[in-house]
């Protein structure tokens, strides 16, 4: 049994992020990938849709000059041929301002021919915003309940 | 082949929030069910952690009286033998407001026996705070890129 794309790709990743080396992550990407992690990109330009591995390293490289991964637990997982799914908490630094944050990431993953072809990631975002702000944000409360 | 428990969920849960019928959702929900969707709970109550069948069906009543669903696009999805994830995009209505809501949201779901055992949900909270809100939260740009 071979090993599943997920990990070969998790492990380029948080190598690429955390020691800046991008040769594995490279291997491990399709030329055409589909990427997007969803949430508010005036605040983190390096969050958003890229298209095309070029275009996938460098929003990379942006994240790694922006955070460090100190740990992370995968929840919840769902392998399937050429896809994965998984529910994961990252512990960050945040580089810039040498804070912690601590962050839910569901993601969903295509492989084709063990490369990442497409990948959507979803984050709680406003606990990231709390987070990276460093305070709370006043709410109303909405609910009529 | 018979059909997969979280199409019986999903037909359950909706009716229950846009007709308010709870008894198809009482039946295919586990006496145990560990059930959580992340978000600020200070604004919207009905979100977090829910133990037990009572507590669950307690908890989308109140999402009833929140939300309308006028649809809902699956864009992708993995079957387990008991469990199911997807990433989901939700067209809502704020019942409070009459608002329009389009929220991105992506669950982990396991079944024992057919019944809900476990989910758990992520939202783009930071864009749903922004749409209930009905206006922009100003964000700092953060990243160093």
């Amino acid at each position: 049994m071979t090993e599943h794309s997920l990990w070969r790709f998790s492990r380029a990743l948080h190598r690429a992020i955390n020691e800046r080396r991008y040769e594995d992550l490279e291997a491990v990407i399709d030329d055409d990938v589909d990427w997007a992690i969803y949430g508010p990109i005036d605040m983190f330009p390096f969050l958003g849709a890229r298209r095309g591995k070029l275009a996938v390293l460098e929003v990379v490289r942006q994240i790694a000059d922006n955070v460090r991964i100190h740990r992370f637990d995968r929840e919840t997982i769902m392998l399937g041929v050429d896809s994965a799914s998984s529910m994961l908490r990252y512990s960050l630094t945040s580089l810039d301002s040498n804070k912690p944050i601590s962050l839910r990431v569901a993601h969903f993953a295509q492989f084709r021919a063990g490369r990442l072809s497409s990948i959507r990631v979803l984050v709680d975002t406003f606990d990231l915003v709390e987070q990276a702000l460093g305070r709370p944000i006043h709410l109303p409360k909405i609910s009529s309940a």
